[in-house]
């Protein structure tokens, strides 16, 4: 049986919930050994029936990193202990196939129910890559940023049909030690049987808004008066346009809209 | 500095490493500390700009959870200590916003990369869930069979616009003791700067396939002839109509073709 008090002692639930982003880290590259262990933790989570659709690529060249860090105007794209991407990849089922069967399989592979399985696929890999770089006391940041100018990045990795990059995650030794961002209440993200009543998700964003503009004025460093949905309101109002994306995407082969 | 020894002292990696889907738990609920523990665990993965674009609903109501089992035809949607679905939600964005304002939102958060976006952080909560879950001596399998009618679910669950199920987690006191399933050579999935080439690729596929093929037949359970390429191609090349996801999507505000 389990432990009511497992929440303090247990080792897994601590490093969870000791998470933050590092943005900033010590001059010193990750070992083989670490990027090993962090590769194998990232390959031990499930995936949609066993597919495994995706792929990682560490980019240890230097002028590649510039050239990134360049593009995304980000210094911790290149100033880290290792730089991790994340690509959904739906390429490495049809290997084995003939010429026919990989025809044959286009309609599914194609269809937006396998790109958002690939897309999963990913991202349950990714934090448990991430969870096993903080179990090594490494810090850790998982980047969109890196999508930025996304056909360029596919040239770089000289990513094949059916993969596409989705995040980076830079890894290092921590040079900072910000504080853990309070997270939405509870009761704002978990339900029982059925999604909330406007009113009720109302009343609890504006209390989540009113904690985190207390966060954002009192945190020790970059305060500002600010809170959580007026960020976000005030950025997707802006209508930035995202089809340079979603074009890509559909060039190789993903049939997004 | 990181201890070269971790990997094997590690309670964070032991978790991660020896994770394996349980699929048949004990009579036994999940007692509220539990779930919120899980839940909370969830919320502390990184999100996308800190976005948070996911919701997650606790099924408990014994007369949904039948239904669900008999949608799908799988006996532990019903049969577990809890069942969680994970959403994803860029409707909890919008909610603060004047009308004129969730208007001018619509652009963005209709486009295909917040659709991807919001996946993205449902699923990286997801793992932190799952790994939750195992540190507390308790097993979980993560099922896309949830969504088998994905518009009676959405019903079932109340899902306003701009929130869809992606997968659910049943979790519980394990009933049984699968071996975990050798993952993908590493060679496959990791690469430094470059994605393989084709042929490096065939290789390393063909080497698991055999591997694969050697542990279906002698696992303790359940034993088949059977690669893993060949599994999926042959499900992938039936060319299953999967159009009915997709139009389900695009009427909850998503763009996806």
């Amino acid at each position: 049986m389990t432990n009511q008090s497992a929440s303090t002692t247990n080792r897994v639930l601590a490093t969870i919930m000791n998470h933050r982003s590092i943005r900033k880290f010590k001059n010193e590259k990750l070992v083989p050994f670490q990027i090993e262990t962090i590769v194998r933790a990232a390959q031990m989570a499930s995936s949609s029936s066993f597919m495994q659709a995706y792929s990682i690529i560490g980019l240890t060249d230097p002028a590649l990193k510039h050239e990134l860090r360049e593009i995304t105007k980000t210094p911790y794209i290149e100033e880290n202990g290792h730089l991790f991407i994340f690509c959904a990849d739906l390429q490495r089922l049809t290997v084995m196939g003939t010429n026919q069967e990989k025809q044959d399989m286009q309609i599914m592979l194609e269809s937006s129910a396998f790109y958002q399985i690939a897309v999963i696929d990913a991202a349950l890999a990714a934090q448990n890559a991430v969870l096993a770089a903080e179990s090594l006391g490494l810090g850790a940041v998982i980047m969109g940023a890196v999508n930025k100018d996304i056909k360029r990045l596919d040239d770089m990795l000289g990513l094949p049909q059916y993969v596409i990059p989705l995040f980076g995650i830079a890894v290092g030794v921590p040079d900072q030690q910000p504080e853990v961002k309070p997270r939405l209440p509870l009761e704002a993200v978990y339900f029982e049987n059925r999604y909330s009543s406007e009113t009720e998700q109302l009343e609890r964003v504006q209390a989540y808004d009113n904690d985190m503009n207390h966060y954002y004025q009192t945190r020790s460093e970059n305060n500002r008066n600010d809170g959580w949905s007026r960020k976000h309101i005030d950025i997707l109002k802006m209508k930035i346009p995202l089809g340079a994306m979603t074009e890509y995407m559909r060039s190789k082969g993903f049939n997004i809209t």
